[in-house]
């Protein structure tokens, strides 16, 4: 279990990361893809366990590609 | 919602070929990934928004990385 807490924290940071590249706040990041801001927080901080279709809506509001991000998630020094 | 459904679709097919090279079917591979085989007959079928942990957990399944899969999925004929 702690192998997979694991793996939703590294995706939290990966989002943040590439939020803070688009200059965005968190507020601002959510409204724009029509996420509720306490949701998006939350998997920010690794404490969602995501469904694809919210996890792809993210990823395509960060602007690159699903496979992108988890190189990114997988290489990342979380 | 169609491009949404779409990705579930490609995923499950991604899924069900790379399950096909282990060898194994639907049910033995969900009995050795510890997943009900009926939830995995409806995500290899795109009916199911799934979890990224039971996603991971199919993938590791397939033994292989979660960025290769999607990759497979990004560049799959489906």
């Amino acid at each position: 279990m702690k192998e997979n807490q694991n793996i939703l924290i590294k995706i939290g940071n990966t989002i943040r990361e590439e939020r803070l590249i688009t200059g965005l706040s968190q507020e601002k990041f959510a409204l724009k893809i029509g996420m509720d801001r306490t949701y998006f927080s939350d998997v920010e901080n690794g404490k969602r366990n995501i469904s694809i279709l919210n996890l792809e809506k993210i990823i395509a509001g960060l602007d690159i590609k699903i496979s992108d991000f988890f190189t990114k998630v997988e290489k990342g020094n979380h």
